[in-house]
């Protein structure tokens, strides 16, 4: 492609990054040679030490270079409440969303049976523990909407109720923004089922 | 923003890629760290051999780990022609798109006197000894089509002239593909002006 092979090589890793077909690839190469060799070797370095450190915390699998994370070891939080994801990023929308105060439990995936998945690759036999551990009164299910989303939001569901802990999912409905003529018939179903009262 | 100062760091290091935003340096460090770390460590080596090892041809220019580039050592290619291009990005895209045998030359940029950028740092200088050293016939000017690419192409124009040799423009005019609606009323008086006779 080019003429030189350490260039198509570079432009060959870049595509590792999601998002990235072969144009912006190229984009990016030539703009780090151009102009910002300092943050390729910045890039390169945390790129690094990332890979070899980051490892999950050992209370709610998220993603840490600690044993365990910053939320899970701040005291302040209220252990009583434990909200469960699906991925760290989930953890990143909600705690710049809103000002939750409870703990996490963070799946990194979602039950898939076709795909081999079952409750121990998501880590159920440890939250299970912890639903025995008698700290926790409620889980609130944070899944994505999506079918194994649900069917993981359930299978966890039932599995607390067993054991008495109440479970709830975060509300289905219209989003804010937007026109209404533009939401899905799926979510107008949902959002219309579960009108409520103004007060 | 991230419990994790170290994953932080990474999504602040991937948004010196050109396109990245805070949302897609999010994604792309949770991508990796979820799913392809070897991906990671990949990307970390060439970024750090070709920020280290990629410098310029001694003779065009452009982008090169070698002393002298592929393209200007292939015995095979006419050196009497000199296309003249602004980026190495420029010298990809013309090979990728059309069968020229000639040569290139790269100048890293334009004249741009308001800051600074005189012909020295274009390398007009060592373009200039090329042009003297006899071996040139027509030079193609293939700078981009802004007033700071026009401006250069003309300044180069009047060097070559000046040494008798002979010196194209690539054609202006509509590009192909689109509706004319839509193309801007300057490159259609160029193309306008530029008509030419059907054979």
């Amino acid at each position: 492609m080019t003429s030189s092979p350490l260039i198509t090589q570079l432009i060959e890793s870049l595509r590792c990054l999601p998002g990235v077909g072969p144009k912006s690839a190229q984009r990016m190469a030539y703009h780090l040679l151009e102009r910002d060799r300092d943050g390729a070797r910045r890039l390169a370095e945390t790129l690094t030490t990332a890979a070899e450190q980051v490892g999950h915390c050992a209370r709610c699998r998220t993603f840490t270079e600690a044993e365990i994370c910053g939320i899970c070891s701040d005291e302040r939080r209220d252990a009583s409440l434990l909200c469960v994801v699906e991925s760290p990023a989930d953890v990143q929308a909600l705690e710049g969303a809103i000002n939750y105060r409870g703990l996490y439990f963070v799946l990194m995936g979602h039950l898939s049976p076709l795909d081999g998945i079952g409750p121990e690759d998501i880590g159920l036999d440890r939250l299970v523990e912890r639903f025995d551990g008698g700290d926790i009164h409620e889980i609130i299910l944070a899944t994505n909407p999506t079918v194994e989303g649900e069917a993981t939001s359930h299978y966890i569901g039932e599995l607390a109720r067993e054991r008495g802990i109440r479970a709830t999912r975060l509300a289905h409905g219209i989003p804010l923004g937007g026109e209404l003529e533009f939401v899905d018939g799926t979510t107008l179903s949902h959002a219309f089922l579960g009108r409520q009262s103004i007060e």
